[in-house]
């Protein structure tokens, strides 16, 4: 199959690709990129080991650097493409910022939003699970794996 | 009545402080502090609109100053004083910090992560509000009138 330049594969692959960059960095391996109108505006992947710091989530990396690449505090015509399914926090920012939707590849039953219902989305983004589960959700477990021996 | 210099009380008057840095600047009123061992570690105010950046609230901003400061990313001994209710994203910040104690003034029934329940927030985080409430609340209310007309 050709994937085309602009479909969510695509960008769930440059997420992934974040993702990498996080294991390699012994960080738990989870990427993002945001999307404006088919160009990716900002990429990041989780660093709250190297920056001590837990709110440095790849979402909430990614949306800084979103807003920041915008000028605008809203991300309304943005898509966010995350390996795993958010966090509260992240769901969180991403209702603050508005965005237009939410794309992620594995679900995480333990620490995702969803456990908490649909409600810490904003009503008007959308959201969308299952592209490149399988790949994103073998890093996770391969990182946890590692941790564990 | 003469406030004890580790009062509940003297830490809001601090987060309260930082709330009047916000309201000078144009942004939503609101400050935090956060305090370990008796002593303030981290101070700071809403940035949303100066920094373009939904993340930027007082608290998420305070974490990240207080683990810096520590040199550590959880905060089992600190305590956050925030002078509003937090949301969903800011409890969120809190649950992975792991803080010992939220004491927040003013409720915000709107926006705060009470909403949700008391899930949001760590389970060995304690919380407490009031303190300074009405004080903290027409921050709020004469920001938001001043807004409207």
């Amino acid at each position: 199959m050709i994937l085309s330049v602009f479909s969510d594969e695509h960008f769930m692959k440059e997420a992934y690709k974040q993702a990498l960059y996080a294991k390699e960095e012994g960080e738990i391996p989870i990427g993002a990129v945001v999307v404006c109108n088919n160009k990716i505006i900002a990429r990041a992947y989780n660093q709250t080991e190297k920056l001590n710091d837990v709110t440095a989530h790849a979402e909430i990396l990614a949306i800084t650097a979103a807003s920041n690449n915008l000028g605008n505090k809203y991300l309304k015509d943005c898509t966010l493409y995350v390996t795993v399914e958010p966090c509260v926090m992240c769901a969180g920012a991403s209702y603050w910022a508005q965005l237009k939707r939410i794309v992620f590849a594995t679900t995480d039953p333990k620490r995702g939003y969803r456990r908490f219902g649909n409600n810490l989305i904003h009503p008007k983004t959308e959201t969308e699970s299952g592209i490149l589960a399988h790949e994103c959700a073998n890093l996770m477990t391969e990182f946890f794996l590692n941790k564990r021996f």
